[in-house]
């Protein structure tokens, strides 16, 4: 037998081994293995959602479509293969994704005998005359249709979005945050001018903004991205820039406006209001399931994933304690009839999620499943709770071992206020945490000596360089500038003193801030 | 000038043409076609679903999974990509899907110039070693997580389902009812014992009839699949057969019980409460895209598309009628606020779903856009019932030219009422034709000669015949058994006939009650 005590001291501190601060990319991969939220698979790069983690997905869906619709967007689909004719149509596109690419050739198979095995295989027969592309993304397939569509200044605009999955072929896969298969949404809108395009293109990037502030309480650096890091075929690409816990960034969302690029490769035409052909002005906007991985990596901690209130698969999870059999039923009753109470009650205009976990295990394990699974919210109620009318309230951002009780009814009245001050919470410690790791700085000297560092933050300069200069620092480094931020955004005082000097590289007077980190 | 007589008489009598009488399979694509719902695109077989089209498919989706939840099944994702060697393992499983699999056996682009032409082209390269094939279905790539997660029959029912594209290449194509990739849903589940999958196998049946008929007004007879025509891999398959408006079948959606096949073959096995190993047994179940194409055969008429209220994209729409400038803006506003009104009431559950269309056309075109797109309720308002508070009210499923002009508050107190009608009366009619159309049939003679006839209808005959038999005269008469119709099923009084005598073809006594037809 092992001593008691020798199993004290072996059992491990924190509830996911090792912890952010021993080995972060191991403690992200053990993170999601310890709420079940995805899995890698036998087909390359390519992940299984399991059901905690698409019922993330559901809800990110079905919030974002919400505001996509109250904007005029409406959903389609389009085709998965995309002919290989059509992405040559527009070359920087085409050599942007050509490397990632899984390309069908073959429309059947053929049943073979192996002489040497004895065993029956499956040959592909049935060879392609041209060639498809499953969709990298849909630029081309969806340029294709709007030209189609689109005749007079009247068609337009058009607002269209797509929930799809898309396929490019990573050689690093990582779960969620970058695999071979992801799901995301695209939209497609076309326009008549220019200024209205670019409208669009900014009102999705503040719409991505508020989506991750409010919903993910991830609290995004919104910019422009510099001609180099743009989105291959547009002119202009907006991001939001999210900073996670080992400081790297995450490019959360993008929205694209690719000008006249692709209406010319695919000749997306339209008579105008002074009788003219003209072509029309496009966008492309996206965000995907790597949300799920900046969301892990913003907000877990080393006992499992912290969901804010919003995307939880469940909000509230009640555990019955049912010492003794005589009194277990009523235990059980009482914690369904609490629930049915929840589900009446509403979060930011959504009806409350909320689980009651039967399940005969012993009480720690239960617990212990659902604080790496990251729900808000742990009640028990036990045999004497029911008589007292109070309950044991337990918050995942708030020490494990913390632990409230309130009376029921108080608690029923409050909910929707302890779920908002969760979500308050977590955003406001990751804005606080990323605050404190962006940086000012004004000379070249300092910007080398910032990298060498073990996880280094991200660094605000004045920046004046080309892009040559950019791309000679970032290879130095391994660093990008991840964004020029927009004029409005408020970073820390600290940063802001980056402003006031010329371009620390070339001395040149600045002529934008330059936002610079290592990222996934 | 043409005359206006001249034009009249060239004008056509129904907004589609040609009708369903002159020729059916045109007439289905032409209502697409008005109701703007999908088209066809140049990747070969592969339809772009337009938003009136995938408005339907989302309220189908919404409404199916809601039913999905509440009977205890999670969704989940998993790869698009089969690796080969999954589809070898079920050898029935893998000849079923063979000729119709699209292959992938690269993952990149290469930019080559050609010779010729001096264009630049992109070719495939990096082979892979092992090619994959688009899911036909995911039977395969599901069971192999499911070996991953089954151990104990404590992990036993797993009740997943999958939202997802799937690709099966088709040589003829037909938008919705057979295209090469389509949109589905796919359930998978494993039990402990045959019992527990074949009671889910039989719930699932059992929820597709009622989800056809309560949401999409389509009476289906439930009955289960003879071997010839299982799911391939299947040890029984039950299915739901729509008859659309030519008489011919439509299966709309099915539900499989696997045995141990995939079990076996994938290796799915837990401990069970005898602490022996043994494999579990599986089912699988889905309804696609097709069910739309369903719809529109069901429902549809000579001046296009007919909605059934649960699934239509917009329930009502309310046409400005705005003669004079002066009131013009009075008008509209009565009208969106009518609309408002409207979205507060409730039908089967879910709020209405108002539009109030305010273009600048003229209101025959306004209205004749609306009927093709088969709107349920069409509302006109003008300056004159603002005063007298009425409105004028069209149903799509009455002569066009039938109206009613309600006090509008009578109207708002009875819409949810007059869209339960127009269901009833859409089931009704759909349920008066299948009946119609359904015929006993006891001899041999009786069976040849209705074959010969132009559309002809479905036959009920007494059955004992063996698979070859059934094979043979599937062939001489381009039949198949759409499927032995599930005892309980009520069969028009005519057909209850064919119960009485012995199999018309063997004279053995029959053993079942076989329901033939053409079908799509």
């Amino acid at each position: 037998m092992v001593p008691i005590s020798a199993i004290i001291m072996s059992a491990p501190k924190t509830a996911i081994a090792p912890t952010r601060a021993e080995d972060f990319p191991e403690w992200y991969q053990q993170v999601i293995k310890a709420a079940d939220l995805a899995e890698n698979s036998e087909t390359r790069g390519c992940m299984v959602i399991k059901p905690w983690g698409y019922g993330i997905w559901e809800l990110i869906q079905q919030q974002l479509d919400r505001k996509f619709k109250a904007t005029g967007h409406q959903n389609a689909y389009f085709p998965l293969l995309i002919p290989l004719s059509y992405l040559e149509k527009e070359a920087e596109h085409a050599e942007g994704f050509a490397t990632e690419c899984a390309v069908v050739t073959h429309h059947r198979l053929e049943a073979q005998k192996d002489e040497v095995t004895g065993k029956t295989r499956m040959i592909p027969t049935g060879e392609l005359a041209e060639p498809y592309v499953i969709r990298p993304t849909s630029e081309t397939i969806i340029g294709a249709a709007f030209a189609r569509w689109v005749e007079s200044y009247r068609d337009l605009p058009l607002l269209i979005n797509q929930w799809a999955n898309v396929m490019r072929w990573e050689m690093r896969p990582r779960l969620f945050l970058r695999t071979a298969e992801f799901l995301w949404q695209e939209g497609h809108t076309a326009h008549e001018t220019a200024e209205e395009a670019i409208d669009e293109t900014r009102m999705i990037h503040g719409l991505y903004e508020e989506f991750l502030r409010d919903h993910l309480a991830i609290p995004v650096i919104p910019g422009e991205k510099t001609e180099n890091e743009r989105f291959p075929g547009a002119d202009i690409t907006l991001t939001v820039e999210a900073m996670v816990q080992d400081k790297k960034a995450i490019q959360a969302g993008t929205s694209h406006f690719l000008g006249q690029n692709f209406s010319k490769a695919q000749n997306i035409a339209f008579t105008g209001r002074n009788g003219q052909v003209q072509h029309a002005y496009t966008t492309s906007w996206g965000v995907s399931t790597r949300m799920i991985g900046t969301l892990i990596m913003a907000h877990a901690d080393d006992d499992g994933l912290v969901l804010p209130p919003r995307v939880a698969t469940q909000q509230i999870v009640i555990m019955p304690v049912t010492p003794k059999e005589d009194t277990r039923d009523e235990v059980i009753a009482s914690c369904q009839a609490l629930a049915e109470t929840l589900r009446h009650q509403s979060f930011r205009g959504d009806p409350l999620r909320v689980h009651v976990d039967t399940r005969d295990l012993g009480g720690g394990v239960k617990k212990w499943e659902w604080i790496k699974k990251g729900v808000p919210l742990r009640i028990e109620i036990g045999p004497r709770d029911i008589e007292s009318r109070k309950l044991c309230v337990q918050r995942r951002d708030q020490e494990i071992s913390a632990k409230a009780f309130p009376m029921k009814d108080d608690f029923i009245r409050e909910v929707a206020d302890m779920l908002e001050d969760i979500h308050q919470n977590l955003l406001k410690r990751a804005a606080a945490f990323r605050d404190a790791n962006i940086q000012a700085c004004n000379t070249l000297e300092q910007f080398d000596a910032h990298w060498a560092q073990e996880n280094p933050g991200w660094l605000l300069t004045p920046w004046a360089g080309d892009s040559e200069q950019e791309d000679e620092l970032s290879k130095r480094h391994k660093i990008t500038i991840r964004c020029i931020p927009l004029e409005s955004v408020t970073l820390p005082p600290d940063a802001l003193a980056a402003l006031a000097g010329d371009c620390f590289l070339t001395g040149k007077p600045a002529t934008v801030r330059a936002l610079w980190g290592r990222s996934y």
